[in-house]
């Protein structure tokens, strides 16, 4: 049987390819993105990245969402503007490293693999991320039925923007200046 | 001398080049632009093309200036929900043509010519749409010292963010609540 604990055989080969895989990303873009040649990084057999991401596209989904999972953990600060601030940080980190700029920009040129990927990349953190509305609503700082998936839209939109298209700085200036615009939108109290 | 009036030769020229290179823009992307072929459709010298435009970066920034130009003049309606709702539904309409999000998702990927291009563009975007802003704090719709670009960048960033990467709608509804969210984030009253 597999061993899937934290730390566990079958987690730590899952936690290898992601690695590999998120390396070739990296340096060598989503077309070349090779599953042959993950499986060889990760010292496995082919089969076995095949078993768990039947396609290229799925193993680089995982692999991003693997990266922001460990580099972007969900904050729980005990305040809106206090996740906000922290996840928004988080991300504007990742973006301005000049290899995940690269996987961003890729990204957003691709639309036929790489839609796929996208997509379910970024539905993924779109939901985990809800949990700062949820708890923001929990404690009365913003009004039930506040569209979580909105709030986050809103809060990155400017730093995307800015990397992007803008080739304007993504420094200490947008980070307050998105939270406090973000807070004011919602009417957080 | 040359006539640069609306209709005359030289601006029917410079139109004729723009058409042009944004019809070559569109059909081949930044990469294969070239100043020759522009010159050819336009059925002008290539100096022509040169002495205005030194180089292709210079040229698409135009063509992409002009398609701007045409298609998504700065509203005045005399309110600031109104000139924001206008000017975001253009710049939907205009990203959501299957040829302009081609070129806006090239634009996005390159980090090199592209950045100049980029770059022009969308100072030249926002600060020709600055009269939006200056329009509504002489109104006493916005306070004085409102930075224009800030308001522009977090009315449109969500529309760039749900095309580029979220592979989300853009809809009325992202249209509304962009406009709703802004004004609010700003205080506009």
């Amino acid at each position: 049987m597999a061993d899937s604990r934290p730390g566990g055989r079958s987690e730590r080969v899952r936690v290898a390819i992601l690695d590999a895989a998120l390396a070739q990303l990296m340096s060598d873009g989503y077309d070349a993105l090779s599953i042959g040649r993950v499986a060889k990084a990760a010292g496995v057999a082919e089969t076995t990245v095949y078993r768990r991401w039947p396609t290229s596209a799925d193993l680089a989904a995982s692999a991003l969402a693997h990266l922001a999972h460990t580099e972007n953990p969900i904050p729980d600060t005990g305040s809106l503007a206090g996740d906000l601030r922290a996840i928004l940080r988080q991300i504007i980190d990742l973006i301005s490293r000049p290899d995940v700029e690269r996987i961003v920009r890729t990204s957003a040129a691709l639309d036929t693999t790489a839609a796929e990927t996208r997509k379910s990349f970024w539905e993924n953190r779109l939901a985990s991320s809800a949990a700062i509305v949820e708890s923001a609503v929990t404690r009365g700082e913003l009004a039930a039925g506040t569209d979580p998936g909105e709030v986050m839209e809103f809060l990155v939109a400017p730093a995307y923007l800015r990397l992007l298209l803008l080739d304007r700085p993504l420094d200490a200036d947008l980070l307050e200046t998105s939270v406090r615009r973000t807070l004011a939108a919602f009417g957080a109290s």
